[in-house]
């Protein structure tokens, strides 16, 4: 999956791959004041979604948005508000190649950045209402573009292209099986980017829209396509942030947390219900403990992960749910649908009363019943495990 | 607005404009097993929508819905259902090319339906997968296609089309502004695109899409391009679905039916509350009477109206609105977002005492109350009116 043979931790070889996120557009075709990539879905920018999209991937150093001028204190907002990290914010320029070009100049020039980042060998290029993207499509783009020069990710045309003669009737339409849509995210080496925007005119600045174009044009290079997923579409209309918004909430359910605490018999229960439930669902991550309040789990939180299994063999897990809870509460989670919050009490005693389980799921009742007014569902469950 | 000169009502002078629907397609680029014009939406598959869209035209004379021949019982049962109207439901061939042809042969031959129906002037191809088309669109698509021949609905391109060569690189990219995407409605004299049908090869039938197309090729006749709204996308992935959904959702809370007695004054009230209302929102039909059950309010409630105000000058209205509430729950309007009902008491007389108005009142609070458990919100709203 890894693109680069030197991953971030252990302090690349290889220059790291960046990303520049043309976020610049009006977002005229919406009907909104809002620009589309600040629209807020469930409750958080459309861009700070892409944005994660982006960190999560290691082997990504930098990643720069470019933003119009009168959005960049937004921007940083934004930034700081989710905790997004080894983000820089560009003012863009006023067509979607003049932002580009000052995405890339952070690489390239000093006048765009307190410092001189360092430059990547491979740039990718993606738009901030793209917030689907997955790592397995971005490995594919560096990848190609390592080998190619350019590459970029395409896409069957939904309609048939046609053109038009000057009367305003049909001249010929395109045989759709030979054409592509191209997509976002694309990727190039990033001299050849560079070089094909410092030779291109200004016609081509004002009024071109495909990276890849440039790259033939100035730098001769033929991108290698790549077939994306459907998820690749870009939030253009009003429509496409409710689809935005429905796919969000239909991942947010199928996702899953597992905490495990350090003892190693709930390690290992934890280990089991993570290998079994991942055939199933999305398991996000394990995190050691609850009682230590650990920048792991807030990381998971800002990730929007609504779906926690707690594995405890504690007397009462109540109180360090609680801790679970206080940090859900501090969190940038909007609570608009529930929290599923499943304890799982490992009894791996041989002499504990029937009664004290009884008391115990007495608590949880209360506990939950409590909960469920943050809209936090709480279920208990025991599991006897010699 | 009205395309054609001689109207349903009065008998067409003009042999009336019929549409035929393709809804065959198999939805695998859904994921999903129902293919998508069966899908619910709201609880309703989403081919009723188009159709009610199509039925609410009265210029349009006949509806054929081309399906695969293993849905035709569901499209029948759809059709039964929702009460549509002027539909003829008809098997589709493997393509989309050979269902509008076998579409379009009922209107010819004989063994497509029962009785042959009244050859159209003009004929409309829309797929049942755009809901949202509007009368305006239709209606231009149509003139267009008496003087032209043939007319299509165009948008822009949302992404950079391009073309790849053998080895998978990119080979050209389109200039954009060049190019549009072909949408529907598209509209053609019937005798040119059952010409082009019957002219056209296998190889057309069998891999082509495109009707414009085969009006050019094989009738010379370069269809008149109509630039269309955002509305007329196709719903293609699932999040369109979702999309799909959340359009019709809004669209639910911004309809108004007013409904007012007979009487002279109460009826006048109603007008002055449709003229107001109506720049605000849509303003569905006035209907005579709730105690009358009458067809009109049926065709209302198949709708999906789900906002009601009920004008009427009588001492106790609850009783009449109860009648409503019965035609609501009888119908098929799935309750799950709030039917809004407000009740305007009109106060024309002059003695009536504070009293009874109080009384009144304490009996539409236990009705709103009752009602508000299966999702009905009850308003009552006292008017002096002298």
């Amino acid at each position: 999956m890894e693109p680069s043979s030197g991953s971030r931790d252990a302090g690349p070889a290889v220059p790291p791959v960046a990303a520049v996120l043309p976020a610049g557009g009006s977002g005229e075709r919406l009907g909104g004041a809002t620009p589309k990539q600040f629209c807020a879905v469930q409750g958080r920018p459309l861009v700070s979604y892409t944005v994660r999209a982006m960190e999560r991937i290691g082997w990504i150093s930098d990643i720069i948005v470019v933003v119009s001028p009168e959005n960049v204190e937004t921007m940083k907002s934004i930034i700081e508000k989710y905790g997004h990290k080894r983000v820089t914010v560009v003012k863009g320029g006023i067509t979607r190649h003049r932002s580009i070009f000052n995405g890339l100049k952070v690489f390239a020039e000093n006048e765009f950045s307190d410092h001189l980042l360092q430059k990547p060998e491979v740039v990718i290029i993606h738009d901030a209402v793209r917030p689907f993207v997955e790592e397995d499509i971005l490995s594919k783009v560096v990848m190609a573009a390592k080998e190619h020069g350019a590459a970029g990710a395409i896409r069957p045309l939904v309609s048939t292209v046609i053109a038009s003669a000057a009367d305003g009737c049909l001249d010929h339409s395109l045989e759709r099986a030979r054409y592509r849509a191209s997509e976002m995210p694309q990727a190039f080496l990033f001299d050849i980017i560079y070089e094909a925007y410092q030779q291109c005119t200004d016609y081509d600045l004002d009024y071109g829209t495909e990276c890849l174009h440039l790259a033939l044009k100035y730098c001769k290079t033929n991108a290698k396509l790549i077939e994306g997923t459907a998820d690749l579409w870009k939030v253009t209309y009003k429509r496409d942030l409710y689809a935005a918004e429905s796919i969000i909430k239909d991942n947010l359910s199928q996702q899953v947390c597992v905490i495990t605490d350090v003892k190693e018999v709930v390690a290992q229960v934890g280990s089991l219900l993570h290998e079994s439930l991942q055939s199933q669902i999305k398991v996000e991550a394990m995190s050691a403990s609850l009682s230590k309040n650990d920048s792991h789990l807030q990381n998971i939180l800002s990730g929007h992960c609504y779906n926690f299994v707690c594995v405890n063999d504690k007397k009462c897990a109540i109180q360090e749910t609680q801790q679970l809870v206080d940090v859900l509460e501090k969190s940038n989670i909007p609570l608009l649908y529930p929290v599923v919050l499943i304890l799982v009490h490992l009894d791996v005693s041989e002499n504990i009363s029937v009664s004290i389980g009884m008391e115990e799921l007495t608590r949880i009742k209360k506990f939950a019943r409590e909960l469920k007014k943050k809209n936090i569902l709480v279920y208990g469950l025991l599991i006897q495990y010699k």
